[in-house]
Parts: C-alpha cells; structure tokens; sequence
C-alpha cells in the first residue's frame, strides 16, 4: 500500500501522518510519499515526518521528492491539499470582496471563487498525472474549495475522486457530544454541497433523536460549537429545523459577519501564515518527533481521522457510511446527474455510492441550486479561460447577484494573480 | 360567450373593454359581467363601458353586480385583476423593504412576498366560485404577482387557469420595432418565470435573427426601452447574452434601483393613487364614451390586446403559440413538474401546452430556482396560516437570504396588514 | 427551392412528384433531382416525372443522377425512400421469422430488424453525404423501418432528420370520415412510436369528440378501415379504450394474423413485386404522363401528401402541427429523452418540435417501452456490427422474448443476407 | 422484542422458528405470535413450534390465535407468508394457463397474476390491522408474488413493509461456492424485480470477479444450480453476460419449459400437497422438536435464514446491505419513482434504502419495463375490482401480449375462484 500526499510540504502533513502510523495495520502501509513544488518546505516537513515513524518503530518507506510523477508512481491512494497561490493569495482572497460589501472567505464567495480558479487547472494536471502513471489510484481531495474542485475533477479528470471535508466528521462529534454518544453511534440525514450542508435528521443506534438534538443545540450550542457564531446558530436551527454547517452564517448572517470581519485588526491569512511560520521553525527542530500543539491552532481538526478512516473503508471494503464528495447520480432529483453533493455515502473498494431518493427540503434548495450554478460555471471558466463564464460565475453566486458588481470583481480578481490567471483570454 | 371581469371596477376594465369591442365579432361576445367588491367605483366603471359598448352600436349586454357568484354563473372565461388592499397596501409593499435595504416593489421582492399573501386567499375562493358556477370556465389570471398567484391557482384551486402578463407581449413589440418587422412575424425563444424571464433567441419569420436583435439591442435599446434603464439593460446583454425582461433590474441593479427609489419624491404607488383619482373623475362624466389618454400613464400597455388574443385563440382553437403561465410539465428539466412557469405554449381550444425539452443557461438557472423555492413557501404559507413557511419564504428569496432580515420583516409585513393576514396562526 | 429524391427509381416517386406539382407554388419548388442506384429505373421513373412536370406547364428543373453527392448538393429538403436489398429480401422478412412461429412483416418483428440491419449503415452513408454538400438540408425519412432508421439517424447521423409515416395522415382521414368532418379540423391525442401508436383522444374544431369517435370506430370501423382487421379493431378499442395502429395486430392478435398468412399463396412482397414489374411497364409509355390507378394497389397512401404539407410548413414556417418522428425530449417521461417516438409535433422554420408532459397510458406502457429497447439494441448492432447486439435484439423483441429463437434466427437471417449483413464480426 | 407470523399454520414455519431459535440472543426475542385462519393446523404447527423452543430451553413466549389483530399487537415485526386459496388454488394457476400456450406458474405470468389478485385484498386488511394495532411494526412480506404484493402494500397500505424473498440469499450461496468463499465477502451488483433479476456484478471481498464468475457459472452451473435448467443458464450467460434468475426461464425458454409440463405427470402444487400432508402428519408426533428433513423438498430454502437476518439488520441498526423489494426512488432512471424493485439496499433500524443512479442494461430493460406495466394494471385491478385493468394486465404481460386470450383467461380465472374474486365489478 502506497499512499501519495500531493502537497506534502505543508504544515497539515504531520496530522495526516500521525494518523496513518496510528492505522498503518489497518492500512498496510508499506510507503509513504511525499511531493511539493517547494523543496525546502518538503524538506523540514518530510524529514519531521521520517522521525515520527521512525519514533513509533515502524518500517515504512517516507520518500520525499519534488518529481510529482514519480512521487505518484504505483499509489493506491493520493492525498491532495495544495494552496495555488499560498497564503498571500489567501489574504487576497478575504480582502478583495469586502471592497464591494461582500464577505472575503476561502471557500465562499468572490473568495473561494478566486481560489477554484487558481487551483482548478493545476489540479486537472494531477489528475492527469494520476491518470498516467497510478491509473488505478483513489484521489482523496481536500484542496478547497473541496466541493468545486471536486466538481471540476468528476467532469474533466479521468481519475477516480472523492471530495473530503473535515466539516462532517466534526459536525458528527459535535452532535455525539450534545448526546454524550460515541461518535460510532450517529447517523445523519445530511444534506447539501460542501461547505454547504444542513443536518435534517439525526440517529443514535438508529432511535430517532432528531428533536432532542435540536433542542440540545438550541441549549448548549454556544459552547458546544465553540460560542464562535451563537446567534446565528440559534435563529438558523429555530427558522428551519435543521442544524446548518457553520459556513452558513456567510450567507444567513452576511452582514453581522461582514460587519465584524470589517472591524477586525487582520485577515485569518495573516493569523494562519503567523503560525505555519513558527510550526516551520518548530519542525526544523531535529529533536521534534511528534505534532506540536499549535497545530490543532491552525485548522483542520480531525483532517487526519477523515481521511484515514475513508481510506481504510475502501482498502478494507467496509461497506460504512461516510459523508463525501460524490456525483449526485439522482440522489437528490432537484440537482443534475452529474452535480457533486456531499452526502452520506456506502463506501467500500469500488468506492462511495450515495443512497437514492432523498428530496431537498424547499427552503434550502434553491440555495443548493444557485450555489451549484455558480460552481457549474465556476468549472467551466476554469477549463475554458473565458471571461464570460467568469463574470457570469460571479453574477450566478448568490453573495453577487448584480452586474456590476460581478464585473469589477473579476476585473480586480483577474488583476491580482497575474501568474495563476494568465490561461484567461 | 360570456366573459366575466373579476375586479371590474379597476380603471383598467376600460382599455378591456376596448379590446372586447374591437374583436367582439371573432370572440362571439354576447355578454360582459363585471364584479367587484367596491360597489361605487364598479359603478361609475361599470357604466363608462355600457357607454362605449353603445357607441359602438352593439347589443352586448354588460351586467355589473357585486354578487360574485351571480357574476360568474356560466361565464366561458373569467378575467381577474384584484388588488386586495388597495394602493395604500401597495404604498407598503413599495417601503416596508427599503428600511431593509432592499428594493420595494409590488411583484419582486418582500413587496411581491405580501401582495401575494394578501391575495392568494381571495383568488383561491374565486377559484372555488368558478368551480361551483362555472366549472368549465378558463380562469385568465391577470393578479398580481401573476406567475407566483397561477402557481396557488394550479395547486390549490380546481379550475382551468392561465397566468397572464403583458410583459410577453410587449418584449414581442419592441423586438418587432428594431427589426422594422410585423409583431405577428416574430417567435421568441423565451424561457424563466413570470417578471424573471429571459429571451434567448429570436426568429423573424423563421430566420434566425438573434445577433442581429442583440447588436440592435445595444444599439437603439434605450430608445425602444423608454430610456428607463439603459445602462442594466446593455450590461444584461452584454454579459448574458440574452435579453433580460425589465423586472430583473431589482436584481441584476439592484443597489443602483434602490439609491434611486430612497431619491425618488414618492413611490409609484402614490403617482399611480393619482391618477387613478383623475381616471376615476373621468370616467364619472356621462359623456365620456371612450378610453381616456390618460390611462396609458396607469400601466399595463397592451393587457386587453393579451387577453383578448388569448381568449380568441382558445374559443376558436387556433393553436397559436401565445407566452403564459402554466405548469411545467417536463419543458424546463430543471424545475419541479407542476411548478409554473412562462413559456411559449400552443394554445388551442384545450389550453395552453408547452413545448418539451428546453433546457434553462446555467447563468439563469439557479436564479430562476431560487425565486421559484421562495414562490413555493409562499404558496405554502398562504395556504397554511403557518408563520414558519413565511419566514422561510423571505429567507429563500434571493434577495433577502438573512434570517434576522427575513424575521424582521416578516414581523413588520404582518402588523402592517392586520385584516389581511390574520389568518396567520 | 431543391428537393432531393434518394431511391428516386422507386415506383413510388411519381405520387410524391404529382405532389411537388399541385403544391409547387407553395413550395416555391425550382428544382427536383432524383438518384438511384439502379440507373434503368431511375431513367423510366425520372422521364415519367419530366413528362408529368411538362404536362403541368412548370419550368421546374428534373434531374436525374446516379452520383449522389451531386444529386444531394445544395438541397434544401431531401426526402430518402430506399429499398436495401429489393423485394427478394422483402421476401426473405416475411417468410423468415414464420418458420418459429412469429409473424413475417417488413416493419415489425424480425423482418423489421433484418429490414433495419440492411438499411441502417446506407442510410447512415446517406446521411454523411448530406452533411458534407447539404448541410442545411432537412432529410425526410420514409425509408422502413422509419422509427428505427430515424432512431439511428438521430443518434449517429449529424444531419437534421424526421422520420415521416402516412399511418398518422391516413388515420386521420379515417377519423374525419367517421364525423364526416374534414381532416383539417381533426387534432388527434397520439401517442407511441412509428407503427407502435394509439389514439387516445379526438378533437374536432377544439371539441372533445373521444366517445363518439371509439363508438363510431365500432360501429363502422370495419368499412372505414377497408374490412382487413375487423375483430382486431374492435377488440382493441374495447379493451384499451384507445384506437390503435393497424400494426398493432401484429401483436394483439398475433396468432390469427400468423395463421392467416401461413395459409396465403403468396407473401405481400410477391404481389408486390408483380404490380411493380406492371407499374415499370406502364411508366415506360412514353405517352404515359400521369400517376396510373395502378398505383393505388403499391401501398404508400397519402404518402406525396404528408411529405409535402411537412415541407411546406418548414419552408413557410407555418406553426403547424404534424405527427412526425422526432427524439422524445422529455414529451413522454417514461422513455429516454433521446428515444425517438412519433407524435404531434410543432412544426416550423426550425422543425419539429413535440408537446411537453404526455405521460403514456400504463396498458401500452410496457409495450412501447420493450419494443424500444429492441430499436435501441438494433442501431446499437448496424453502428457496431457486434452479433452480441443483434441477438439482444431479437431476445429484446416482445415478438421473440426467447433465446434459442433470437440466436436461431440471428443465424438465419445473417445467412439470408450475406451481401448486406457483412460487416456483422 | 415481539415476532408475528401471519399464516403461522404453515408447514414452512417451524423453518422460520429454528431461524428465531438460533437467533434469538442477537433478536432479543421474548414472544413468538402465530395466526392462522386454520385453527387446525395452527395448533398442529405452534405446538411443535413450542416443543422446539422447549428443547432449546428457551423461555420465549409462543402464542397462537386465530384472532389477527390480537396475534399482530405491539408487534416489533410481522412475518406474512400466507396462501389465498391453498394449494387448490395453486394448481388451478399452474394449469390455467397452459390451455392458452403459456406456461402455469405460482408467481409468474397468469398464474401469479391470479394469485395475486386473490392474495393482494387480504394482505392490505392485514396491513389495515397492522396500522391499527402495531403502527411502529416491520411487515417482512413473503406472501408470493412478493414483488407484486409488495408493490400493492406500498402504494395502498399504510405500514412499513419489505418485500423479501429467498431468491437473493440463494444466488448468493450458489455464487460464494462457485468461488470457494464465504457468502458474506459476496456482494453482487443485482438488478430488476422480484423472480425478474440479474447479476451484472460480482465482487469477492471487493475485487472484482464477474469475469470469473461467469466463466465458473457456465462450467459448474449444471451442477451448482441442482442441473435443473442447465441449458438455459449456459445461454442465458452467453447472450446477456450476466447470471440470470432462474425464474428467467419461464420466458427465455419459454416453449421448452411448457413442452416440459406439458409432458409431467403432475404439476408442482399436487407434489406439495402430497408433501404437505406427510409433514403435517410428521408435526403431530408430539415426539417431534426439530424441523424434519423432509421439509427441504418443499420449497422455500434458506428462507428462515434471510429472514431472521433481515430482522436483525433493523433491530440492531446494522447498515448491512440486503437484496429485498422497495420502492424504486429514482435508483433505476428508467422506472418510476415508486415501482417496487428487487436491489442490494443498506438496512438500518430506518428500514431499507436502495443506493443510487444504477442503470438497467438495455437488453432487460423493456422486459422489467413491461413486467412492471403489467404489475401496476394488477394491482390497479385488485384495488378497483375493474374488469378492464384485469383485461390489461394479462394483455400487458409479456408472456399474453395477446388480446383475445387475455380476454379468455381473464373469463377462466375468473369463474375458477368465485369465492376470491367475487370483488370484481
């Protein structure tokens, strides 16, 4: 088994490795590769997780190469989490919509928006690299915006992909907490797009326990989700019944969130490059053969458990259900066959099949609908270069709307990144 | 043929009532009821007509009864053209939002979400009146907001009904103005909803002309669009590449609407409160026996040459294509089968029947599903009296999509019309 | 004006010309051209046609060629009406698939498949002519099987197709006869595929006449319908409550139309291969310069009408409505969207164009739905030529529904047609 | 934890209590409810069934009643297995038809359609009962025809039901030793409808072994598969390259199978009853605490099996897939959303849930499409009690298609069970 992390040099990487020396029976890990277009950052990052595996005693081979054929050679399975553009762009990506009273956000909006464009074309060459030289491998995709990325690749890449997000698994502990059950015991009605997805129904052991889950959330949701959006929380489970992924809030509390990202000293880039600089530095420490506490500062909580638990149901055809990346194929008739929802999936070696059948609920769905028309155009910018489809991505998005607007934005987002939107015409 | 006109005391009855006179031949018209539930206006209304149909020397009879039943008995076709609550509801709906920052307008937006509150009740017992005294009769819905009252009308009413506008008609007339073309020899590719449509192609007798309307279009559209919004209309075209029906301004502009709706003086409603006065006083000189000028100030060009058109062309089976409201039926696959939609139909002596198979731009679609999920709750909530589906209504509208700013002004919406929305629980 | 006639030789070709002549001014026809792969014929055939246009006074251009692509160049409708194989392998259709107890007809059941294998790659060759040096042209498919030849059109030809019948003109005919009204004023509720169809419901001017015409069929249908299937028509109309295609006994009453043609002298291509001999005889006349009686007895009724009132409302955009064989773009939800199927269709400058929403009656369902997959399999093995499709063919076929008789007769009929079926693996 | 076995007179349930008794720890079973409309044989039946349990000194309560609502309260599952009209009527199914040409079979063609008419009635008052007195209860139907059964429970009972059938389990124990393996590293990709199924897709622990399946199949088949159709398997194999039921027979060897019965001395219902008789004889013998040998040769193997694994899969919220009759909910395109299909679900304490976005291979499609058209008709005409669907039904069955003898079966199944279709009109 051969497990290939495109992207390797980040600072996530020691979170994805703990959980595979943590799992690698299960696995059958017998090597793990790691590639990166920076070769210092490789480097540290690498040799970091070389001693970790080394520290826990095992055999397995860490290669680290900026040769991404090779790096890919023979895979079962490829990580990627790459960032076009790195955290500057990032900054780019929070600041550049709040000029037209927009929310600037990774995945959301005008934001993620740049981001899927920066990051599409270089991920449609991964795939094609896959393609070539590990034909038969598993893309575990993590690279957000996940669920447009993952879009694109389900259309254009000819290689077997799945979405992952760690919003689930983290909404499923949350709920787990609430109910004071283990993780193991839930199963959700969720529904949605990634970073756009609402908990419909909840089961504990199969009961039923949807009401006492909201009532629970409505109670102790402040502190269970970290008192970072209560309000929001509170108003959305009260108007719709149904527990939102806290990406909501950038539609369902714009302004309040606008307002006070307005008011604030710095961008979460700026935060988030803070700390990768000093993890660096502490993974340059050759004494260094764990995962510091400051990354769990950094985002990306239960990365790690997502993706290794999703791995293991398919190497080991476990039939279990987890909520992925995954074409729609008729799941929910209100979306196209090919429109990539995140759902609860049965996934085992021939990978996740969504379950039929399940009716969006109307008050979600015509968000679910312009959020995917934006993500269909989105894709269709990205693999054409055409302007058009751009300006008419922005106008589809529900945060945009108006004209305008839509064309200056991509006047301003085509002019900030000269080097990675140069394929437009 | 009897033809009865719901809302008769409306200072529009008479430009119908001009169009009845003029194809009173080819409509077999025998006898014109008008009902309203304001006796005084349906009055002086009411007699204004009698004197224009004795001008013109026919020997149709025009009854006039507040008895709506009676009215109704046996009519072939029944027009309705309600304004419940009058101007001064309309004069809310027009301000109520703008407090909220969004644009107030008596079919779009929270104005329309109200109006049709108001109204779907009393159209659903018209409805059932129909069903009861004239259960073969077609119902042609001239109410405002027309497409969102059709959609009640089809789920919730038992009677045949066709949702009119005379939007189509006159996209038609312009179109035919840049060709230098007769009306008769234009076909639309037209697809959307009723006040959110697009034409996406144009045939002249049957050659297809779409760049050239486009080119002229951009060219001559101020001119031939009144000059009311020039600058919207060349950068819908632009950008989409189709032809935006005049109402998306209050989205596609929609800050540039609302700044100058916060400059305007008074709302339309107040303007169209006066002339309406002025017709009114008109309309009660005995020796008035014809259409004032006027009136064409009031709105509404071309309505009587809609409806008449309309109900010729089912009374006489014509199978002329005519652009309506009605369910979808499979033309648009992206929309729900019973949603109501504006398309082309051929319209014979059994109704209007789309045409199949056309699929919606991906820039429009998710617009065109989004406002049809909030036409969904808002039928629901009518329906219901159910406070939640209201809230969820506004919050599915693309241009509320907040929940504090969709309970607010629900809040505000239902205190300002206590007698209207009190069957809310 | 060109119109282009492939298999131009056909005895049939002086019907359609005798058409062109009554309509030429309607069809502003300039030019007619006939091909041919049989030279002597299309020589006897064309002079006839020359000596008929003459006798009309018309100055319109007769032409007459063996080489295709030339007849084709620049035509703006081209109407196909060949015969892969003649009358012997008619023959062979019809005597073939009796010897397993399944009735031989040249449409229907094996005959039909054998018919579609042999004609399916020239039509296809046809079709790539057209596309090279008529582009724009519309092909006019009368060629049997004509549902399944314009399925394989549809779907692998890059020309604008529609596959015409003169069942649906001819049932019309019989309609109006039995209310003694005029076609004209007859709009039939069709619904099916070429030579699979029912008739659901009549209008006339508009009205409702279902029950009088299923009672009149009844009562007369014997007589209208020449006395050829008596019992089966009104077995059928009882059952269904529909009236069904004259093909449709080919099922219904399957056996008795089997034993019956097991006691016939001759097969129907016999006979008609001998009034085709006399027909070729006759048009040799050189004093001959009008359409004999004779060819009354070939079949093809009311075919020279219902090519030219098709054309005719192509070229003068007329808005018409025709039953025609075109992809069942969502008309019928319960087919694929790109399954051929005949219905009323719209037809103007831009073609055809079919109803939305006609879902199909549950006691034909199965049927048209079974017989639709055999097509699908059928092109499936003229595009491929993979005996695996053919034989699935057979099976697929509610006719044959058995695997040792659809390899059986796989077996037979490849032999049959060794000039023909070659490309088979 | 309360089981209820409606026809718990059965000689097939002491096969269902040996199951229970096996499984009764992981059930949780505390009361096992027999009823039956035979006192007679209840008592004959339950009281083995409580000397079994008694031997296994297990302290569950085994009731017996004739008095269903009482048997089926509170019930946690109920097993229904019943026999409208006995063995009797059952060789009137198999003989009927075999005048007509067709074969006589319990669950498919005219014999299942009779069967399911007698049957469908009472098992919705079961369902009623059910309803009304465990509204929260499973109803595991394997009355025959399951499917058809099943399809009328779903659209006109009011409880939560599944459709099992022994078929699945069977095909899956023939497959594993074929290969050696265990049935649970199985999993097929099956398609289509109760006793109307194919495996398209084998996979052994997750590889993919339908290749090597096939090729084993057309080797060992005759033997696995008791050598009691060889030669339809091999060429079932061979043509459709997918392993079919062996209910597949009665149309894919059609002829044969009915030149077979033809020739047979007895028909299958008389050999049961023989068989029948000597167990009831056998469970008299208060000596008697296991199920006999002899109760193999009856049919039914492995029934207890899936059934005890199915109820469990609920009862304990496994997420385990099983193949069982449910609605289609968009899991077959080519089906509508409600028809009842025989597929791999994942089985939860939620009940079943089919996964998505399967497509039917063309070369069975029009079958299961057809099959399904004539389900709908016969539950059409069992809950209307109208001739004419009847009629249609039978005419809408592959094996009939004709019109004259679905009239003429129609009258002869009619007259032979006057007690049991004395519903229709």
């Amino acid at each position: 088994m051969k497990i290939c992390v495109v992207g390797g040099g980040s600072t996530y990487t020691p979170e994805l490795a703990e959980g595979f020396i943590e799992h690698h029976v299960e696995l059958g890990l017998s090597c793990l590769s790691l590639t990166d277009i920076n070769e210092h950052r490789l480097g540290i990052v690498g040799r970091l997780i070389r001693r970790m595996f080394s520290k826990a005693g095992l055999a397995v081979q860490v290669e680290m190469t900026t040769d991404r054929r090779r790096a890919l050679e023979g895979a079962d399975f490829v990580v990627a989490q790459i960032r076009v553009g790195g955290l500057k762009a990032r900054e780019l990506d929070e600041r550049i919509p709040m000029r037209y009273g927009i929310i600037g956000q990774e995945t959301t909006g005008p934001g993620g928006f740049a981001k899927a464009l920066r990051t599409i074309p270089v991920m449609l060459d991964i795939a094609s690299d896959i393609g070539q030289v590990a034909p038969e491998a598993w893309l575990i995709n993590f690279t957000n915006p996940s669920g447009l990325v993952t879009e694109a690749l389900n259309l254009h890449g000819d290689v077997h992909t799945i979405g992952l997000c760690n919003g689930p698994i983290n909404t499923i502990r949350r709920i787990a907490g609430l109910l004071q059950a283990a993780p193991s015991d839930i199963s959700l009605d969720y529904v949605g797009l990634n970073h756009l997805a609402w908990v419909r129904g909840v089961a504990c052991r199969g009961r039923d326990v949807t009401a006492e889950v909201l009532e629970k959330a409505l109670d102790q949701g402040d502190r269970t989700y970290g008192g970072s959006y209560p309000v929001f929380l509170r108003e959305a489970i009260e108007v719709l019944g149904m527990i939102p992924s806290g990406y909501l809030r950038y539609y369902y509390s714009h302004d309040d969130v606008l307002e006070k990202a307005k008011r604030a000293t710095q961008t979460r880039a700026v935060e988030v490059m803070r700390i990768d600089e000093q993890l660096m530095e502490m993974y340059s420490d050759p004494d260094l053969k764990e995962k510091p506490d400051l990354l769990a500062q950094r985002g990306g909580a239960l990365y790690s458990k997502a993706a290794v638990s999703l791995i293991s149901a398919i190497a080991r055809d476990k039939g279990e259900v987890h909520i992925v990346n995954v074409p729609n194929h008729g799941t929910f008739p209100e979306l196209s066959y090919e429109d990539v929802v995140e759902v609860p999936c049965v996934v085992g070696a021939s990978g996740p099949r969504p379950l039929a059948g399940v009716d969006l609920p109307v008050v979600v769905r015509g968000l679910i609908q312009a959020v995917k028309a934006y993500e269909v155009l989105t894709v269709r910018a990205a693999v054409t270069g055409n302007e058009t489809y751009a300006v008419q991505a922005l106008l589809a998005h529900p945060l945009v709307g108006q004209i305008e607007i839509a064309r200056e934005l991509w006047r301003e987002i085509r002019a900030a990144h000269p080097q990675y939107l140069s394929y437009f015409d």
